[in-house]
């Protein structure tokens, strides 16, 4: 399972990995929701595939280079999730003559930018704020939403299909009871956003998407589509948030133990803000945490939930992982320990590409500027 | 300037950047050190040029494919400033057959394996911990020293060269006096093993490094060697450490606008973390922050050091800039704005290329697993 690794290295465990995708689209087959769900977490044409195999045909993505490579293997039906970055429309445009492309936006300048420099149709969201306060538009600026949707009436490239909102505030729940709040604020939202618009628009889609509300919540009435995108690993925030155990958790980096600190219960892995990013999480304790060790299994990892055995730091290349003593007498020099990341989504984007448990490797969207 | 640029992009001044280089590279002159400057900060050949055209000949690296990119530049006199891994051994072999290799370990059963496996001369320091409690081994830790000293004596392909010591608590500090206390806790610690081998071992080698110290103290009698690496770009985290002032920043990012909330005076900007990392620093009034404004100037950027305006959040993609009413009005949908980042070296190493004020693009070290 770990012949031939000497550096950290992002093993992906097939069976969870599945099991997590067939349990959203069980759900959204319940619901009668589609699913759309986002790519940005596992990169992977291989992974994307499994998709596919499961019956998904739309997806999401977060840039125009990730659309780029998604079309490369035949996907052609694709939402940017993003607010249109219209320096792009070279590519946008490459993309729309190709693919069934959706693009979001939220001001009158991006509609008239795009309204003139289209040359194939493109789908069109309104990007709203479904409460994370990161970006869209709120009901406070609801005139600006009825203009914009009075501007799309007339456009010919630009196909007005719905809404898009993102309840991010979930990713600072704590509980079923805090990520259902966040759920409800965005179903109303959007449900308002549909009681004014769908009369006039019957095809009018509403479309939510963020791990905890998708992977919690039962009630979608209302809602056309959904777009999570982290659940195909989880990691270590989401079982903190409660959207999984973790268990489910998909993803593991194996470190090599490079030294071992036993006056401070610590040893120190190679393994560091290059591999694993410089997220975090705090855990209910109040411990600020950077991964969570696992012990290794015939067929896998198998994660410790301990209060004393975390990854207490990061820095460039090192890692810093505190357990207790007894751990540390029986870890040696150069072993390989199973890190289950804080952020699965920034660990595969740095590590740029997975290995399977059986020693199959799955490159990844390259970094290109 | 910024012609072409579309996506989030790394720009560096090289103006800034040289003066960087010359500033440390006098203060070693007047303190007769050595100067082995990290690359990990930059990772670039270009950039090591120019440290090679002001003299430098000696370098460290963390990692070992770094050690390699940089012997195929040609330079031949590299130090892995990391805990030797011995899963790599067959890398160390192979750089230590073309290279004058330094590494460093803290344990026997590193030195006891190397001592087996190494094929051709390798320069060896004992890692000590000069306060920063992440690896390395304190006074406390005497008997260990002295019996790994011991064993090295005997040792063929191990050739002891001395101490190797990282300040990285003075990361913490907020102040020159703070700085300049933990640089007395690296000096106290390296003139005691300075006492106690030097007679047995004249040619020991006392290696000190890290930017804040390395930046701001000017006592370093007894040490033989420094090893700072930020100072080359620096960052926001830098100036607000105190190691240097914000316009000596030698990086910035290029993002482009993507939307508004001036109810929320903000700017959505397309630059998140698989950008600039997530690193973020907590300024002197207690506000985290992941990211500095700049003005773009005839020559490059400014820095704008307002309390108003700061990055407030990094997701995947997105950057929210806070800053006031007036700017966000000026502020257009398309316009790049420049962002000093809080942690330079992790975001160069993101962003993998850099690109100068004149447009020329360098190529970094690439991420192979």
């Amino acid at each position: 399972m770990l012949a031939g690794i000497d550096t950290p290295t992002l093993l992906l465990d097939e069976n969870k990995c599945k099991k997590n995708i067939q349990k959203i689209i069980s759900k959204t087959t319940d619901n009668q929701l589609v699913i759309r769900p986002h790519f940005k977490t596992h990169q992977s044409h291989q992974v994307g595939r499994w998709f596919r195999e499961a019956g998904v045909q739309q997806i999401t993505v977060s840039s125009l280079r990730m659309a780029t490579y998604f079309a490369e293997d035949g996907w052609d039906d694709i939402t940017v999730a993003f607010p249109a970055n219209i320096l792009e429309i070279d590519r946008i445009n490459t993309l729309a003559r190709k693919v069934q492309l959706h693009l979001c936006i939220e001001n009158l300048d991006s509609l008239d930018f795009l309204e003139q420099k289209l040359v194939a149709p493109v789908g069109l969201f309104i990007k709203v704020n479904a409460g994370n306060n990161r970006s869209g538009l709120g009901l406070d600026r609801l005139g600006l939403i009825d203009q914009m949707v009075d501007r799309l009436r007339s456009c010919n490239s630009l196909q007005f299909k719905g809404f898009l909102g993102h309840a991010g505030q979930s990713y600072k729940a704590r509980s079923e009871e805090a990520i259902l709040a966040a759920h409800q604020y965005s179903l109303d939202l959007m449900r308002q956003l549909g009681n004014r618009f769908r009369s006039t628009f019957p095809d009018l889609i509403l479309s939510l998407g963020d791990t905890p509300t998708c992977s919690i919540a039962h009630d979608f009435d209302g809602i056309d589509e959904i777009r999570p995108g982290n659940f195909v690993y989880y990691d270590v925030t989401q079982s903190i948030i409660g959207s999984c155990n973790l268990n489910e958790v998909a993803v593991a980096m194996a470190c090599p133990v490079v030294a071992k600190a036993p006056e401070r219960n610590e040893v120190v892995l190679y393994g560091g803000g290059v591999h694993f990013s410089k997220d975090r999480v705090e855990r209910a304790d109040g411990t600020t945490i950077f991964g969570l060790l696992a012990d290794w299994t015939d067929k896998g990892w198998q994660a410790i939930d301990e209060p004393n055995t975390y990854m207490r730091g990061l820095s460039q290349e090192h890692g810093v992982l505190r357990t207790t003593a007894e751990r540390v007498a029986q870890i040696k020099i150069g072993d390989l320990l199973p890190i289950l990341p804080v952020h699965s989504c920034m660990a595969a984007d740095l590590m740029k590409e997975v290995r399977t448990l059986d020693g199959e490797v799955f490159s990844m969207l390259q970094f290109i500027k």
